[in-house]
């Protein structure tokens, strides 16, 4: 098996694997499913991923690394900070009807299914909360040093404030069936930032 | 075997089969160990429920009506439309570290569980939400009625921040074991519905 063979088909596992696991969650995907959405037999699985939990654990970074990289690609059309803000949401707004990942959020979906039961998979997902909280602090402080941005403001606050209006919104939605939630919310942060980032708009200036 | 006694092990059933349901998920709960759980033999929980689907749905009601009960006796204590809401949010404070079912939120561990896979379960969710949101609502219009609460806002939008931001917040704060996210949530709640919902603080008028 030649190394571009044999890296296509860990991809094509990881692929499958991120799908299953998004849609069914960590406990509710057999090793067989991913034989038969791969069409590999367990022995080719294996010679991958030494099991289950390392492969769910390689199938989340797979899934976070595809929004991520969505989200990067975005970024890079901007220069505004509070434009380079308002454009993840636009990403965000597809995660309803048209998800990177089959399953919606898989941030949010995996969050939940491992916070009580699955501390290595746990631990992925803080790494990626992480990397998603520092993008967004990345960009207000940057925000700040060019002028763009009011001064005192917690960039931390307003990373926790767009994460959980996304993934809450992104929660009812998905729920419903019914994109108007995440609207909602998405229209809540478009005048929450405008409100509070922007240098003229204060009420208390 | 009495009625009161029958009642007394669906119960013990119910009690046991919801924290499994909410710290694991609906695929990672065995009967085997809700058996575990109880004391229980297979027949004897199969006497109450016929199907571990059926015991699903159930054990979700029975933790719904159990964060409804809690809402509707710290609601018996207020008056003030804008007092009644922000005193929800005191209830969800505790949902992180001593939540009244095991896991945190049953209403947002059960939607991201069930929204891709398990339509019976999901449906039961949709209805534990409409009740959710019916009852943000009504404390909304009657504080408009009373002229507590100034008219044009959108009891509908409220109802979905107010959900989006509490449960949104429930997810980070679970994932990290750290209050603050949730914290952080709530105070934002708190000023949100101060300036948008009160009589006297609006910036327009």
């Amino acid at each position: 098996v030649s190394a571009s063979k044999a890296e296509q088909t860990k991809n094509k596992i990881l692929a499958s694997a991120a799908e299953l696991f998004n849609l069914q969650g960590y406990a509710g995907v057999s090793i067989t499913e991913i034989m038969t959405a791969t069409g590999l037999k367990k022995g080719g699985i294996y010679n991958y991923f030494s099991s289950k939990e390392e492969l769910a654990i390689a199938a989340f970074d797979y899934a976070f690394d595809r929004v991520a990289k969505l989200q990067r690609n975005i970024l890079r059309e901007k220069k505004d900070a509070i434009e380079r803000l308002l454009s993840l949401f636009d990403l965000y707004a597809d995660f309803v009807d048209n998800p990177p990942i089959k399953g919606g959020c898989p941030l949010l979906n995996a969050a939940i299914d491992s916070d009580d039961t699955n501390p290595l998979l746990r631990d992925r997902v803080r790494l990626a909360m992480d990397s998603w909280q520092d993008l967004i602090r990345h960009i207000i402080k940057k925000g700040i040093q060019k002028g763009e941005i009011r001064v005192n403001i917690s960039a931390d606050e307003i990373a926790t404030l767009i994460i959980v209006n996304l993934e809450g919104g992104i929660m009812m939605s998905k729920l419903y069936g019914d994109r108007v939630h995440l609207e909602r919310s998405i229209e809540h942060l478009h005048n929450y930032l405008n409100d509070t980032l922007q240098l003229s708009t204060s009420r208390l200036e």
